[in-house]
């Protein structure tokens, strides 16, 4: 068989599949969790045995390091994937859960009742636990899954999958519910995004090459998050001390992230106090600073930031700084430099904290709190897919709920339109 | 100025112009939707004038009677394009709404807070109330809108576009928050759907051939309905009755629309008792009846319906009947021939009314109640902007809050991540 047929024969199958997910309740899907998080640790050995070809391959091939590292599977990981499958089985389920409903005047009850979105194809890189954590948010969401992950994973991935059609076959489901395109062509990708009668949603998780890549190509909807170039801003009736503590969290925490601050924005009026007293807190901690003329007046030794440097997601202990005359102009700095990600405002000030809130038009915006927070296991959604910085469907981080839609249900006893 | 430069130049200035509506204050959009209902009334004689030229036009290359009749602006159509102004400004404004917001452990107060899509490219046929009526929305929920209507409307496009910047601006907005694309090239079209940094939503609204054409092409989401071919389902413990008032009202009080039923099934067990009577009802109001062989047994002198028949959206005073062993054969009828558009269940019994009402998965779901209610004002959202078929982002009928997405909201007294 060729690329094109093979991957819609995948595509056509998980579509069939995908309807005794959607109709599935709470506990087979559960129990397909739970016999998947059994199957991982039982089958430790094989898995890391697998996956040592991929590393030898890797290597071969001279993948960096920090590669290599992505794609190992250890004895550490198996369980943290095991463990992540057990969180899941103890989310809601969903599907089914009825969002509101209301009665109109001629007695009809009308409802929105959460469904599933169908099936959701997740192209991503060489991270093997993406394989398991994604098939497990879309498989309780009542959805089916295509997975294409990285080449350099491709004998993990069969493994993987194959102990996921295990357990789904143990609680009786049908085991290509979700299923791995094993082509390492990247000819396949490109036939998977034409499918739009089969998958219903294309989730990219990786850089912005990859993501960007997807979005040029699919005929199906994406769910994309570029990056995240996220800004606090310290306005002038900020607690200080509160906005050091913050910007240093949300810097120095975990600098590898998308809700890592790359930009701090500084009100002119408390430039002079605040800037040495945090920019010697960053330093202490590595944190390489890159300021504005007006910044570099209060911290000489640093870099001087240009015009690229507003633009930039380090991911990295870099930090830039910009001294601004108000709030506006923080606001206009994030409009035409950020990414619509993620924003804090630090003040004391009800005024301009609701002119931030209502302002700002990120997928998460803050007051008096660290943009680390932005996260779909922090705001409680129990788990999440990814952080979608497109408005259509899902803004922000998105969690099992962003993987359903709603119908209308309605209630009558014989109504009549007139 | 070429076709595509000057797409692409609308598109960025109605993008330029969408960040002010984004942030209007409710009074203000009101306000502009009053004056381009005062422009509407003020200017009639004008607007008839101008809409001559496009009948005359159409008169000469042959338009048939309905599409010059759909095409037509009378002082009735203008009364009403502003009587449905003023009903737009009744609604409450979705922007700013907090749909709903919780406590986390930490104290911090995360919440979902309504904004604007952005821009929504509408793209249409001859009627030139939609320019107003899709244009009045999309201002009133915050959004910039570029508008697309048929050629053959152009002039009446151009003096609608016209008074509604005129409106605008009278309340202090910027006049090409709506804009036309006045170019009668289809080029102009396949511009607009690539460009995806300036317009966030297409929705095209006309019938199946356009649609897909729009979806085709599009690089941008498009929200679509291409038929609605409903059912209703009879089952064997139906109020005999309800179903037979229920069924007259779904396939004639309206049978032009979307929402009207197509398709009737009849459990085996009461066709003999219902399908003559709700027969001879339906044919009374000039239905052509089509059956399957088992309904030909109760109803001898119909037609047969072959297979096409199941799939055809009538649009008309036809019906096709099929008889069903039971609930599962009725559920995968609407499943294989179903558009998941509207389904309804007529019967007595719990356990199956709760069985379709979980197990069909169309856009809306109703328990004795006609298919005619699948509306958006039936439902109480106040106005609709289309009926979606496609899952993503929205499904079934659109109102103004299906013109928003949602951004997370955080309020913190100093929180930092652990």
């Amino acid at each position: 068989m060729d690329i094109e047929n093979e991957v819609k024969k995948i595509a056509k199958d998980v579509k069939e599949a995908s309807n005794i997910i959607a109709k599935a309740d709470t506990n087979q899907k559960n129990m397909a969790l739970t016999y998947i998080a059994q199957e991982l640790v039982d089958n430790k050995e094989w898995l890391i045995k697998e996956n040592k070809k991929d590393l030898e391959k890797g290597k071969e091939s001279g993948l960096s390091l920090a590669m290599l590292d992505r794609l190992r599977i250890e004895e550490k990981l198996i369980n943290q994937m095991s463990k992540g499958l057990y969180e899941i089985v103890a989310l809601p389920d969903p599907v089914g859960e009825i969002v509101k409903m209301w009665k109109r005047p001629n007695g009809l009850l009308v409802g929105k009742m959460r469904i599933p979105l169908g099936v959701i194809g997740i192209i991503y890189e060489s991270r093997p636990n993406v394989t398991i954590d994604a098939s497990a948010l879309c498989l309780k969401s009542g959805n089916g899954v295509i997975l294409r992950g990285g080449s350099e994973a491709i004998n993990s991935n069969i493994a993987l999958i194959k102990l996921i059609a295990k357990g789904l076959e143990k609680a009786g489901l049908p085991p290509n519910a979700a299923s791995l395109i094993p082509i390492v062509d990247r000819e396949a990708v490109n036939v998977m995004l034409t499918l739009e009668e089969d998958i219903d949603l294309i989730i990219p998780r990786g850089g912005e090459s990859l993501i960007r890549s997807v979005v040029e190509k699919s005929r199906i909807p994406v769910i994309k998050h570029y990056k995240g170039v996220c800004h606090i801003y310290v306005d002038e009736d900020a607690d200080l001390d509160m906005a050091a503590e913050i910007s240093l969290n949300a810097k120095v925490q975990r600098p590898g992230v998308c809700n890592a601050m790359e930009t701090l924005l500084v009100h002119e009026n408390v430039a002079k106090d605040f800037l040495p007293f945090v920019g010697r807190l960053l330093e202490k901690e590595g944190v390489e600073l890159r300021g504005c003329d007006k910044t570099r007046k209060f911290l000489p030794h640093i870099k001087e930031a240009k015009e690229e440097d507003w633009y930039q997601e380090y991911l990295d202990l870099i930090l830039s700084i910009k001294v601004v005359a108000d709030i506006n102009e923080a606001i206009e700095h994030i409009e035409k430099y950020g990414s619509s990600h993620t924003e804090s405002i630090i003040t004391k000030d009800y005024n301009k904290a609701m002119t931030f809130l209502t302002r700002v038009n990120s997928s998460t915006v803050l007051v008096n709190a660290s943009t680390r927070f932005s996260d779909g296991y922090q705001f409680g959604l129990g788990a999440e897919i990814g952080i979608s910085t497109t408005k259509l469907h899902a803004f922000g981080p998105m969690g099992l709920a962003d993987l359903t839609t709603t119908k209308f249900i309605v209630l009558g006893n014989g109504q009549i339109r007139i």
